[in-house]
C-alpha cells in the first residue's frame, strides 16, 4: 500500500470526478475540492468521505500536500494566476497537451499527472490499466507523483513535456480522427438507408487485429492491394462531396505511398 | 433447422476457408471445393466432411445446387470466363465491391452472398453475428440465398448493388483508413521511443463510445473545442512529415467544418 497524502482538486469535470474518488479508493485523502461553480463542487464532495468544497483559489490554509489541476486547457492560465498555494505543496496539471512550463512561474513544485484516457460522469472506469504519464520539475517532484500515480495504476511512466504532446498529438490521428470517420461512414451509409450497426463486427474486428498484429501487418482494403478500379469506383462515388473525396484521395494515397491522380 | 444445401465452393482463401467450415456445421453438404492450386484445395478439404478438391472449373457434373465464389475481386473475370455450370446452378460471388452484373452473361441464376466481415484463417471467428448482405438477381435466388444467409447468421439483409458499393466504401473509412490512422499514430509514437500500447484503453474506449452514442456524439479534441492553439502546435510538431501535416489539416477542418489554414 503507497503512503496515504493529502490531496486537492481543482476542477470538478470529467476527470476530476473519476480521479477524486479513484484517489479516495487508493487510501488518500481528499481535502479542497474547487470549482467556479460551486455547485460542481458539491456534488463531487457528496460522492467523497471528508472532502471541502469551495469556489476560492486562496490555499494559504490547506494542509494538502498534493493539488491536482484538473480543469480544461483553455482555463489552466486564469487559475494559476489567481491560485495560492501552501509552502512545499506541489501542484500538478492533467493535461495532455500542456507543457510542465505553464506551472513554472509558481512558487510551489510544479509537475503533470496524466491518464490518457477518456472520461464522463456517467461511466465508470478501471483506472488501473489506464495509463498515466507523470512528469515533475525535479526528481522529489517526479518521484513524489510517480509514487501517487503507481497506487491507481499498472500503467505508470515518465514522460518528458516533448513526449507528452507527441503522445498527445497521436492520440489525434488514432481516436479523435478515428471517430470522425466513423462519422463520415455513418453519414455515407445513411444516404442508402443503411444502418451504422452492420459495421460495427468488421469495425471491432479491425481495431482488434491492429491490436494484436500491429496496425502495420493488418492493413487491408482497394488501396492496400492498389485496386485502382475500385478506387476510382468509389472517388466517383464521392463526387458530389469533394471534401470526403479529398480525404478519400489523401488517405489511399498515404496506404499506397503514392499519387493515385 | 434451414434446409441443407450441397455447394460448392470456388476458392480456398480465407473465406472459403471460415464460409466451407460454417456450412458444415450448419448442416450443408460441401461438394467440390476448387482452388487454382490444388494443394489450398486439398488442405481445406482436410477439415471438411467429405468435399473433393479440385483445380477444374468444369463443373457440368456436379450436383451442387449453389455455387459460392470467394476469390479475389481480380480474379473473378477470368473464372467467370472459364467457369462451366450445371444446368439450375446458383452462382453468388462474395465481393463487396462488385455488382451483380459480373455474373450477368452466365447461363444461371445469379447473385451475391456478402459475409461483412475479415478473415484470416488462424483466427476462429462466430458467424451468428456477422451481417451478411445478399442479392440474387430475381425473387427466387434471393429467397434461396436468404436461406442460406439465414442458416449462418443472425444479421442478414437483401441490399442491392448500389447499397452494397456505399456499405463496402463505408467500410473502406471506418475500416481501412482506421487502421491506417493507427499505423500513422504508431509512427509517430516511435519518433519519441514511445509504445503504442499506451493508446490501448484509449483507442478501445474511443471505439466503445462511438458505438454506443454514436460518433456524432462522441466528437472530442482539439478540432471539436475548436482548440487552436494545441492545432497549431501539433501541425508545427509535423513540420517535416508534409503528408501527415495534410492528413491532419484535412480531418480537423473536416471535424470544424471550416478552413484553419
Amino acid at each position: 500500500m503507497a503512503k496515504s497524502r493529502r490531496i486537492t482538486l481543482i476542477g470538478a469535470g470529467n476527470v476530476g470526478w473519476h480521479l477524486a474518488r479513484h484517489l479516495e479508493n487508493a487510501g488518500h485523502q481528499l481535502r479542497e475540492i474547487y470549482s467556479r461553480n460551486l455547485k460542481n463542487a458539491r456534488k463531487l464532495v457528496n460522492n467523497l468521505y471528508d472532502a471541502y468544497p469551495t469556489d476560492s483559489l486562496d490555499f494559504s490554509e490547506s494542509d494538502a500536500q498534493i493539488f491536482l489541476l484538473a480543469v480544461p486547457d483553455d482555463a489552466i492560465p486564469a487559475i494559476v494566476n489567481e491560485i495560492i498555494l501552501p509552502e512545499n505543496a506541489i501542484l500538478a496539471h492533467t493535461s495532455g497537451s500542456k507543457g510542465l512550463e505553464v506551472l513554472s512561474h509558481l512558487e510551489c513544485s510544479s509537475g503533470v499527472f496524466y491518464p490518457l484516457q477518456t472520461f464522463s460522469k456517467a461511466k465508470e472506469v478501471s483506472f488501473e490499466d489506464i495509463p498515466i504519464l507523470v512528469e515533475g520539475e525535479d526528481k522529489a517532484t517526479e518521484k513524489e507523483l510517480i509514487a501517487l500515480a503507481k497506487s491507481l495504476s499498472n500503467e505508470v511512466q515518465a514522460v518528458n513535456s516533448d513526449q507528452r504532446r507527441i503522445l498527445h498529438m497521436a492520440a489525434v490521428f488514432a481516436c479523435n480522427f478515428t471517430n470522425h470517420l466513423l462519422s463520415i461512414s455513418k453519414n455515407i451509409l445513411e444516404t442508402e438507408d443503411l444502418s451504422f450497426d452492420l459495421l460495427k463486427p468488421l469495425l471491432l474486428e479491425t481495431i482488434h487485429k491492429a491490436l494484436e498484429l500491429g496496425p502495420e501487418n493488418a492493413q487491408t482494403g482497394p488501396a492496400a492491394r492498389k485496386d485502382i478500379a475500385t478506387i476510382k469506383s468509389h472517388l466517383s462515388s464521392l463526387e458530389e462531396s469533394p471534401e470526403l473525396a479529398q480525404i478519400y484521395r489523401l488517405l489511399t494515397e498515404s496506404i499506397m505511398e503514392r499519387r493515385i491522380i
